[in-house]
């Protein structure tokens, strides 16, 4: 088991990101694209070099069952974890269609999925375990288990990054993920499952007084040390939380910036902030999410969304969109010249 | 001169959005994709049929010189309009790297640049006048110029449309134009220049103090109607914003919506709306500016931005932004099935 304390994040190269912003001045005098700019900045900054023509993204896709969805969480039953993976495979879904926009390849990994996946040979097979256990009744997964599949999450990530990807992006399926979400948001923010439990899947008042009540009794079975990333994540989280995790931490380590999409994976980013919060400059926000505890886990980041669609799919999705927007910002900075883009 | 009362807006075909919203479901059950489902049921019902698979976007890029420049209401001089017209010829500027991001072609008007052009051949020649008059002194335009440069601009969005064009989109360049959306906003939502004048091109403290006189200076002496949008334009509005406004009453009439950029083009839609207020279904909002009176515009035409990237550059930039997230959600439209994107 690798030990989480040696990972060394180094800090952002402000000489090449100032060296980017005056680059940037010559075109946008007045700095009138606003966070296109900073983003530029930012990537060169993250990434240590003059910022890249083409965004080449590794769009990392967790996949985890969670034991409280038995209990109704979410619209859908467990099995649409596996119905999910399968329309993954098979590139119709819509978070397929949006990632093939943003150039993404999405690379699916069973962290954690509660069926055999072997035979599946587009799934990277990094199984933990077969889903979390209930957290109603104890916790979710032992330490070891969360540091296992942390690693699962950091080894896929640098294989990646050693395959030539410049960027990094979240992305998770899970029934009942945003249940979890939601245990790790109240636990770490230290808030009442009334401000952190939102409609996830869509689902009616019936199930929100469910889910509420199962986050609940999570917390106080559980009683998460939210000073103690770990302790959190296997108290109440899900090993699609913890594959992210550890994605964003080897991106971190490697120099290459993470693009963090919805709740779920923002829930997964704190967990990463925890064991070592020099991640966090290495995380690029997307979008708002709807559900009601996104802004404020976004808060402790230090995070600001450029999007604000309503959305609240996860599974890449939002990231998606800003992977978009950030390829746009870099075409501006390495196709604008000193002719253009004067304001009025 | 064509009279403006005789354009004809139909609703929107409820039925055909009906049907659009009822596909959608299959592949998204729970409305995870928030705005990009609305944005697309609404393309449709605009459009009235079945959503196109790609866009072809006719990005109008509206120019005239304003009478105010001289005072030094922006960072930059008058002379910058024609320079920034020449980059745009050149396709270096930042707005024409987004636009080809967004598969849209930029079609460069003549509205009332205080220029001879005729030679630039790549320049659409609609010219009313060698700019705007100063408006502290009396009005801008006469009400004739402004319904002729209306015309201009309904003209070439005409034209346009008839080559096939399925989208339009605003952009605009004329040094101190948001001095003028200022006094228009100010006008119309009975506002003062302190709630309306923004930063526009980055100003200092001392050219904001300026920036406000004028617009209150303009305000006082042309007591301009709120009530009849034609009035508030003559009076201390732009050729830029008379051709936007003209575009997109004329998308509207056609059936072809309009993403609209900016600060300076939701000004124009102002005045599209107060001259036909069924135009507002056609509109689609990009982003959120900087510039402080963008959100009450907004407001009033009861339209969301879906960026909020800190930007207050104009020139369509906002509108690239929103056009790539609306082809993205076309393309989850036509091509996920009904195995993808179901959500925890």
């Amino acid at each position: 088991m690798k030990d989480l304390k040696n990972i060394i994040i180094a800090a952002p190269d402000e000489k090449i990101g100032e060296l980017v912003k005056q680059q940037w001045l010559t075109f946008d005098p007045s700095h009138g694209l606003g966070d296109l700019e900073k983003m530029v900045v930012k990537y060169a900054a993250l990434t240590g070099k003059k910022p890249v023509e083409k965004l080449k993204t590794a769009m990392l896709l967790m996949c985890g069952d969670h034991g409280i969805a038995k209990y109704g969480v979410s619209a859908f039953p467990p099995e649409v974890t596996i119905q999910m993976i399968n329309g993954y495979i098979g590139g119709s879904a819509g978070a397929n269609v949006m990632a093939r926009h943003a150039n993404a390849d999405i690379f699916i990994t069973d962290v954690g999925v509660n069926a055999d996946l072997t035979d599946l040979s587009q799934v990277i097979n990094c199984k933990v375990a077969m889903g979390t256990e209930d957290f109603t009744h104890g916790q979710a997964m032992t330490r070891e288990q969360a540091v296992e599949a942390i690693n699962a999450g950091m080894k896929v990530a640098n294989d990646c990054i050693d395959q030539g990807y410049n960027l990094l992006a979240t992305a998770e399926m899970g029934i009942g993920n945003t249940t979890s979400t939601a245990a790790m948001a109240s636990a770490i923010l230290d808030l009442p499952p009334e401000l952190t439990v939102g409609r996830g899947s869509g689902i009616n008042d019936e199930r929100m007084a469910i889910k509420r009540g199962v986050v609940a009794a999570g917390l106080k079975i559980n009683a998460p040390d939210p000073n103690d990333a770990l302790d959190v994540l296997c108290k109440v989280g899900g090993y699609d939380h913890a594959g992210l995790a550890g994605m964003i931490l080897a991106g971190a380590q490697r120099g290459i910036p993470s693009m963090v999409d919805g709740v779920n994976a923002t829930a997964a980013a704190l967990i990463a902030y925890g064991i070592n919060p020099a991640c966090a400059d290495y995380m690029f926000c997307s979008h708002l999410s709807e559900e009601i505890s996104h802004g404020k886990m976004l808060e402790m980041l230090n995070l600001h969304p450029i999007v604000d669609a309503g959305m609240r799919l996860g599974e890449g999705t939002g990231a998606s969109l800003a992977i978009v927007i950030l390829q746009m910002a870099l075409d501006v900075y390495n196709q604008a010249d000193l002719k253009g883009a004067y304001d009025a």
